[in-house]
């Protein structure tokens, strides 16, 4: 197939039609120089760039290329969903190797295009390019967040709690079942949970509105990177008092023959929200939590500790959790 | 180096002051999970992206790190150009070989933030990950446009004419240069020309004002499939009256052993802007741009050809020129 159909067809595949184009801003999509967006009034805008490499992020064995493009996207919505936005629009670079399957790519952005649908997102423009390595892709998303309603990583305070809200260590089991072979069926869960991870956006944008919110990030790169950044961004330390380890992750490390605890500490790309909650606040938070944000809903909610005033950002570990700082610093991808 | 200690290194290279951020509407740069980012009021946002991949765009041994970062910036730059708009704000999105040395990356992130500054970008944001294969560099620039000002490749109607601006040729010269390892040094400048275009940055705003200008891209990937997008674009067919070849290109071509007219139609990577001016404002248009848009100026402004009303939207060629039409389809990379 000519390099010239081949982007005709994925065009084709993530292309909205027009009248999501019009309703979304868009005043002109894919296939000029450039797109033209209009931001409503009294909004700003959100950007974020994440990629997913072959032989890094994923393996072609591993995973349908449909779930390949979904993850692009999610792993994109996880950093708008932990400022509490709204994504809205996203521009695709890939990176083809020789001989690339063009049906293998057709799954891929057929995956782009079905997430993007799902969270709202218009695909607005790309690059498409030979790679003499695996296939790679880059999407850079925007969204927007309504003016003066953004939460940074960096709004800790001495004495503010740090909660973590969703599952950790799913993923790591995951893909700890596909790299060591250990197929047990009650790990498909984890390891759908690594091929097909999901964005916290609802949570986000709820998160975000209430007063006792003071800090936020994803934990992309896992736990221990995600409260290592919290507390540099926001010049404190931070005492961590807790790993919540679920029966679940008890269960598979026990198939893996693995320490539960640290898929949970070193696992990363759970996409989980680590959520700063001021100190005088948190009984307030903590009933809301329940009572709203926590209804129906298969996350959890865990005081992870606290933050301390010190010279330095570091972690610090109440008893019993030493072993953790180990200093290896969080989780960069394996495959 | 840890990339944890590199990728703080990198951060601090491309990394803006405080003044300029808040200066360029950018509330939240680089460091947390998105940029926060304020347009002013009346303008719409503009989006591209583009990639420079080792051995496809560029090879080391052929190029500066710093020229790298500068021409990913360029050819970024050069979209936002084509549509007479204001860069702004970029994210950068790399893929690390195995064993790379860090003293070229920080070379390649100096260039980046080196043409960023000239430009008017503020970088807010980026990913860093390894990458199987080879130095991989994906830019998402936006940019700002007075609303209303947009100018896209669809504009033109049968009896437009169609200019182009700039020195076509160059850099494709350039590469054979480097290619077929003919060094003489008047090659020298065609090299230079291929390892560190410009984009017509100040032109395009100028041509994007003028009530003649309908439709305008730029020459990224050559002069054949810039006027094919525009023809299908417009839906008209283009009739190409003319390839200018320059004296220099001339000479070029005779060190090369190459057919001169080839370098011009089949180059790409020049970042020319090609324009359609309405038939009836044709006069007004050139003496116009003899008067302001070319004085001081070393690029030249050429009528390459016409649109005609046709069912299919292909390149029709005038006498002499027919054997052009050979089917290849436009400029692919091909280091």
């Amino acid at each position: 197939m000519r390099e010239h159909d081949l982007i005709a067809e994925l065009r084709e595949i993530v292309g909205a039609p027009q009248d999501i184009l019009s309703g979304g801003g868009v005043r002109v999509g894919i296939g000029d120089d450039c797109a033209l967006l209009s931001l409503p009034e009294g909004v700003d805008l959100l950007v974020t760039t994440d990629s997913q490499r072959e032989g890094v992020h994923f393996r072609r064995d591993w995973f349908d290329p449909v779930a390949i493009g979904r993850r692009l996207v999610t792993v994109n919505v996880s950093d708008v969903a932990s400022k509490g936005g709204s994504p809205a629009w996203a521009v695709v670079a890939a990176g083809l190797p020789a001989g690339m399957d063009p049906e293998f790519l057709k799954g891929v952005y057929r995956g782009i295009s079905e997430a993007s649908r799902r969270y709202g997102i218009t695909i607005v423009g790309g690059d498409i390019s030979r790679d003499p390595g695996g296939l790679s892709l880059v999407m850079t998303l925007m969204g927007t967040t309504p003016r003066g309603t953004f939460v940074g990583r960096g709004g800790l305070s001495p004495g503010d709690a740090v909660y973590l809200l969703g599952r950790p260590g799913r993923s790591r089991a995951g893909y700890l079942s596909l790299a060591k072979k250990i197929a047990t069926s009650p790990l498909e869960t984890a390891r759908e949970a690594f091929r097909e991870p999901r964005a916290l956006l609802g949570e986000g944008k709820l998160l975000v509105r209430r007063p006792e919110v003071c800090a936020m990030t994803d934990t992309s790169d896992g736990l221990e990177r995600s409260l290592t950044e919290m507390g540099r961004a926001s010049g404190v330390a931070i005492v961590v008092e807790e790993i919540p380890v679920s029966a679940e992750i008890e269960l598979w490390a026990s198939f893996l023959g693995e320490n539960p605890g640290d898929l949970v500490w070193q696992g990363g790309e759970d996409y989980d929200l680590v959520v700063g909650v001021s100190e005088r606040e948190e009984k307030a938070f903590v009933s809301w939590a329940r009572e709203e944000l926590l209804r129906d809903s298969p996350e959890g909610l865990f005081r992870i500790g606290h933050a301390v005033s010190e010279k330095e950002a570091v972690l610090n570990f109440a008893k019993g959790l030493e072993r953790l700082a180990d200093g290896r610093g969080g989780f960069e991808h394996t495959i």
